[in-house]
């Protein structure tokens, strides 16, 4: 499994009344990340709203991505599951419908101990011959591993081989780099710390972002990789407030905020996640038509 | 509903070999919650794993519990859960089966903010007739709540009727009470902040240490009732170490390890929890010897 | 020396207009704190500006206030300076003018290590006879001492021989109580945890509330020392806004605008410190007059 | 003024013996800087010791820079002062000896309002001509100035016109940059984030490392600023665990030693600093060896 680039995450459609998953949108939705051309699509992360799916749901949205994809780009998977028994589950399942790859982070109610979170990814690891990209996302998840225990994983854990790194704070990055000798591939999970992960040499970029703002990750992404500087950087900041919107007002709200302008209507956040503010709603539009993503 | 004093969180407990509940043993902790003068149960709490029970063993454990207290005194049921439309099914289920308030915590993924937050206990309101004890417990789940947005969430939600605090925060409760006039019911929900949240106004302490303990939180409560400033300083202190340890190690563990110590063998919690290491299984043994627990 | 109840910090007045210390003002507000029945006087504090005060001026209002008070409760002074030689220069002197007690903080400009922490006060240790108050205070010193290492001072360091917590954790008291078996005297220095402190055995309480609110927080500690705890808790609740407000508004910029409201101008902070603005000294007034201390 | 590039920090020598002020060897340290290609010096920051110096030997390292300098590079001298009064003394002073910029932070010791801050630049802008560099160094200096403030005082500041960001939050840098349409100048004051910042726009990068390892940051500065993104990004990890180690061991210890194992003692920090201890002293000794700057 060889994953770089951009790594682009689909919002989760509902019917707008019933509130019902709607995989005809998620179809559209997919293809509108491969047009914007994304490296993989990983489907069941934080913007895919899988906190929010009941485990029937869960299922669906895994096997529908992986078909519709159809092998034209790697798929990952987002497992972060609050008992080890069910991201075991998730994880076979994920296999079973030919997902490439599991995405997995570990999910605190009580606080977990390192040895608790090492036994919950050896556990996975055994249940599932996928290989497993190690996700941190303190925020969210309420777990907070540092560079040397994610590297310890990938060192004894067999199926364990990459991180994403969505702390925000670029020095973990620094370490996973030198500490692994540039041998551990890492991507980035923080949209607005992209310019600085890719120069510190992440091997990706982990964003709902070209779910509204089409190839310009992979721009920004292509300028990095080709010692394009200047432009890496004129392109970065092009996208910056962008970025940092989609992040702080949500992703799930914002993209399909985002999506019903530009004629794609994919329902709302399920609650208690609400839909944008109308003065949220104005600046994001603002923030799309100086982008030139809406007309 | 006037609740106040000892509200006792029993473990839930498994089968050690299937990990299956085991009711038997769960009617067998009550029984010695209610021995030990509690004021009230607690089930769903933290303490009950409620986070690692899939839907159907929740409302098992609910059900259970109503029916083995059988009135003798009033029984909460803890819901804290992913999305609102969950939260909301439960609320009902525990009106159901005759519960008599439900603790409501919202639990985060994204962060939520307050609009998210109000609208998650309105609906819940609405949707049971049952008293809500708001619970803010930011270290579990994720969420902080001011003492003014939850004074609001009273004032204006129906059921909405009394806080439990488990911050750690003492100021939190001063707030309370001062904002509040002293008519808001709040509970102590930090075990090593109880003498200062009794002193300060609280009406009761949430807690799972008369699982092991037996009739000392209760005396420690009846000590500040009746003014006996210096013996509850005293029985205080006696049981600091232990409090302080429980919260520490993590309460369905410690708890769990110090039933077995009793004759009382209730399983390990569910993974990725896992049970005390032995250093911290004899200093707890040295604990509930010192506070002649253990024989 | 036998340190306890209320430890009284006086503010350090300024002439209005020359900015010069103002001897005859500062004679005055101790002999308010004396009427108020402060149990020792501390002089050099945060509330007296001590940090913004030069060499010369540092060493008249040591020796003015061991004058002024003239034994007639001990006198307390306060050293929180960057450099170890410039605080054995300090204690040194206080000690040449009959100070009781020297008040030592670590003031980190770069991050000091305990090591760093351990020799600076062992240096003043032996620099000077007088009985060491250690005094953790990490939101002005920038240094946060945790109970296990002060007592470790405590125990190895001469003259070190109380501690005085001001990080505004409870949980700190627990430990150090709980730690040295109530036998080092530790004192409150976190004015809106007054209540929880004595409570939970603190020798006295540090505060320049007195300056303001006259025998009011003489009558708390009275009331927890006599085991009055209903009296306790409505003592502290009436001072409660009070006490929140001088710490939360800066104590000296409070205190000072109060002496003024009392008919006591002491001249304004030094900057960058700012008088209190209108709508705060609106509050002020508000408060005192609730408290009795404005008519 | 317009200053670009690597601004250089000497340390301040002591005399081993004496610990008074070894000029000479300052003569030396400065020198080497300008050796090593730095474009501007600046005395009298967090490395040079300025917050454990005299206000005599403050004046007496700032004449001494200027005069020694001379004129081959501006000379920035860095001022931290607890009151304004200090602060505008010392910026006069800087005036008087020739200084061509003053670097500017709050000190805290009471928390200060932006307010506070705000006329504590002003009236330094008042008291000298020289062109302010606005400094933001929490860790050391209790203050958090956010980007959005900043600019705010060099629009409405007449002399204020360009920002030293040392908080270590890339975030801020994006701040400056979009906020100000990339117009005002920003300077990155944390080692192990230069990459980042210098990527991001940053006009240049304060540090003390090339009093260790020569013209490494210069060649560092200068292929980002040619666009040659993966030699900088070889050259930024080359020097990284070394840039690392000297943030959190303390920039003054760890240079004094360094530059004692190059042939240059130049006394240990001041007390309460302590040397490096000799384990910290071996990791030193490695990192430099392996950047070849110890034979």
């Amino acid at each position: 499994m060889n994953l770089s680039g951009i790594i682009g995450y689909p919002v989760t459609p509902f019917n707008q009344e019933s509130g019902a998953l709607d995989f005809e949108k998620l179809g559209l939705v997919i293809d509108k990340l491969l047009v914007s051309k994304v490296d993989a699509i990983a489907a069941l992360g934080s913007a895919g709203e899988a906190a929010y799916l009941n485990q029937t749901e869960w299922e669906q949205v895994a096997k529908y991505t992986v078909k519709h994809v159809a092998g034209r780009v790697p798929v990952v998977i987002g497992i972060a599951e609050l008992t080890t028994e069910q991201a075991i589950e998730r994880a076979k399942y994920a296999h079973l419908v030919g997902a490439d790859v599991v995405m997995v982070s570990p999910l605190s109610y009580y606080k977990l101990s390192e040895a608790e979170i090492y036994q919950h990814y050896k556990s996975i690891s055994h249940a599932s011959p996928l290989p497993i990209m190690i996700y941190n996302n303190p925020a969210t998840c309420g777990v907070d591993m540092t560079p040397q225990f994610m590297l310890k994983i990938v060192a004894e854990i067999g199926n364990a081989c990459m991180i994403k790194e969505s702390s925000g704070d670029i020095q973990r990055m620094h370490k996973i780099f030198t500490l692994s000798n540039a041998k551990v591939p890492f991507f980035n999970g923080c949209n607005h710390l992209a310019l600085e992960a890719l120069n510190a040499g992440a091997s990706g970029w982990c964003t709902a972002a070209p779910c509204l703002i089409d190839e310009q990750p992979k721009r920004l992404f292509d300028a990095v990789q080709s010692g394009k500087q200047e432009e890496a950087k004129a392109l970065f900041y092009q996208q910056y407030s962008f970025l940092e919107f989609i992040v702080n007002t949500g992703l799930a709200a914002a993209v399909k905020t985002g999506l019903a302008f530009q004629g794609l209507p994919v329902g709302h956040p399920r609650k208690p996640l609400l839909p944008l503010t109308e003065a949220l709603e104005t600046q994001l539009k603002g923030l799309l038509t100086e982008l030139n993503s809406l007309s």
